[in-house]
């Protein structure tokens, strides 16, 4: 902090000014894009929160498709249903969750899941769509990544549609236009501390 | 999804819950937690909208400084803007930001910034405080990361405090709770694709 050489400052972060406007400049095509979180850190699913509580900002529609039930909690639901003209979701029955141990009800659940996501990528009214812990249904294989991946090449231009969950499969990676890995630094459960309200749900 | 041996299935499912149930067993301590999101990748601010979005649903007050001038746009804001006595949000003047070429005024502007956070983090009312892209500000010693952490040690118990921005500082990985980092596997900016709104602002 002592060191200020203030106009060496000055010409280096008007170079790096001048390198991000240029870059700026070659970016010109708008399109909805195919996001992915994934990871073994936290933030996968509250980062999409994060982006659906800015589109509402913009007046726009978002659709959530909860692909395990149990996920998610009561306090994004609540601000979430503050805006029902804006956000539909559509929790999928009993879903997958860890306490279900009956393959088969899984996967009905998994394509009953799949199926109201499809209906919500077609309808255009929709500006983001985000297919929460949809990566967990597919590494189960509760639902087939070609057909996944075929409903989401079909999805209206401008849609963004964000997929969640751990262990994102490599064909979904692969086709995805944005991509982050949240890699887990420091968990306080390492540490004899528990979930907690705000944090964990 | 042919291969459906339920029985093998629910006995696999059976002992991930079970290992699951003893781990959560252990953990019986309630503390407020500092979390740091950092990395290159996307989601660093994005995922601590989306837990001020909990803490909202949860009845609770947020906190939020805004350190990097620009670093968050009117999304956002418009949905805290919706909650005046939950949400206080201090953008401190200027701020830094890469427009910027005077090192002087972005220091005074960092200072002013955590003197804010500082109330904020002292006022009982808040249970959560983030300190957007402070990461930035420490990074390029606008501040002192020892006031930082001597500030950040006098929390109250139960405050949770969430730092952002890449590059977070060594010290502050050391002394954090919760720690992730969002890693960059892919981008669109590096197919031609520009800014759109929802996804960058």
């Amino acid at each position: 902090m002592v060191n200020t050489d203030n106009a060496r400052h000055s010409e280096k972060m008007a170079k790096k000014k001048a390198a991000r406007d240029k870059i700026l400049a070659t970016k010109t095509e708008e399109k909805g894009l195919l996001i992915v979180h994934t990871g073994k850190g936290k933030g996968k699913s509250t980062a999409a929160w994060g982006m659906a509580m800015r589109m509402i900002g913009h007046g726009k529609k978002v659709g959530i498709v909860q692909f395990v039930k149990g996920a998610w909690e009561t306090g994004e639901r609540d601000v979430f249903e503050r805006f029902p003209d804006q956000v539909t979701i559509k929790a999928m029955g009993e879903g997958f969750t860890w306490e279900t141990q009956d393959r088969e009800r899984d996967v009905a659940a998994a394509a009953a899941a799949w199926a109201a996501a499809k209906d919500m990528i077609a309808d255009e009214s929709y500006s983001m769509v985000i297919l929460d812990e949809i990566n967990i249904a597919l590494r189960y294989e509760y639902l087939d990544i070609a057909d996944v991946i075929e409903g989401l090449g079909e999805r209206p231009p401008m849609l963004h549609v964000i997929a969640t969950g751990r262990n994102a499969h490599d064909d979904l990676i692969e086709v995805a236009d944005l991509v982050t890995d949240m890699t887990l630094v420091k968990h306080p459960f390492r540490s004899g501390i528990k979930a907690q309200q705000g944090v964990e749900f």
